[in-house]
């Protein structure tokens, strides 16, 4: 059975981007080597050190469905058409866009305007045994409140970014209790995944 | 030379204490294995799994002088007359206790009215060739901010607090860059060790 996973560049203070909405430190690592990589940004291909690139290949191998909030969806410009992973993403959003080009068919976006415990059912099936990765802070946070987060991964960025975005700003209830991470070293980034334990 | 090092025991949303003051979670680590090592509190022996165990011995061996903030100083009740590594204490502080137990000329404590720098300088020259551990996070983003700090060590806890106190709350200029860190892995927590870049 694949797991509800979520995903996201932190800094060591805690912050998923800065005050003015960067991500650049945050995603140094992305082209801190030699390796190039598949890129969600045609303009920015990345080229990674070989444990990141690794590390990014193993994900990659075993994501079924992504769930992305509406802003990353549309900062994103909907990937230009599909995700780079070519898997279905489920986008949360109170309001489907209207655009023909999202909306058709054969697009491999399902908005989903009845809650994240629908988008994570939804994208759950679609992934079958594989897993989801929720990309969005906002809905990993909700997601962690439902109890319907399985775990979290954290790309530690050695960086202090002293304000911005928390990656967990306000949670149900805590103190939320983790495993031990299982440790991934890289380039500009150390990979921390963690399970949670109910 | 001996380096100047903050080291904290850190929640994964970046808090060393909760929003009661309280170090419980974060402190799982020190009590979670089966090794006797020294403790600060013998009311509370530490007995730690041999990663940590090592990882404690490890940073102690390195140590010459501490450097903490009056508010650890009078929390910890001045570690009953010593600090258990046996190493001269530097208390930041703006008034010097009038408790002769602390300040007469034996007791192993030196109270800094004139600064963190003043608080530094003194330290290194006590600490020789060896390290300078700063215990408090104010005295910590101080030195941060005054180009002070070599090294920023995180004992990174397997929580989410969701409130409390950050490690480094408000620093004087941002982004702060550092090295790729030094990763042990231990039990209850993943020891972090990160070199100022400047």
């Amino acid at each position: 059975m694949g797991q509800v996973v979520s995903n996201m560049s932190m800094s060591l203070d805690g912050f998923i981007e800065d005050a003015d909405g960067s991500v650049d430190q945050l995603f140094e690592w992305y082209t801190a080597g030699p390796v190039a990589t598949e890129s969600a940004n045609v303009d920015l291909p990345w080229h990674q050190s070989e444990e990141d690139a690794e590390y990014v290949q193993g994900s990659v191998d075993d994501l079924g469905a992504l769930i992305a909030g509406r802003r990353l969806f549309d900062i994103a410009n909907g990937w230009n058409g599909a995700h780079p992973t070519g898997l279905p993403v489920f986008v949360v959003t109170h309001r489907v866009p209207t655009s023909q080009e999202w909306n058709h068919p054969d697009a491999p976006f399902t908005f989903v305007t009845d809650g994240v415990a629908s988008a994570i059912a939804q994208a759950k099936a679609a992934a079958g045994d594989k897993d989801v990765v929720i990309a969005s802070p906002n809905i990993a946070q909700q997601a962690l409140d439902a109890g319907l987060l399985d775990v979290i991964t954290v790309d530690l960025v050695p960086y202090l970014l002293g304000s911005g975005t928390p990656y967990f700003e306000k949670l149900a209830s805590s103190p939320v209790r983790l495993d031990n991470p299982v440790i991934r070293p890289g380039n500009r980034a150390t990979h921390l995944s963690y399970r949670v334990l109910r």
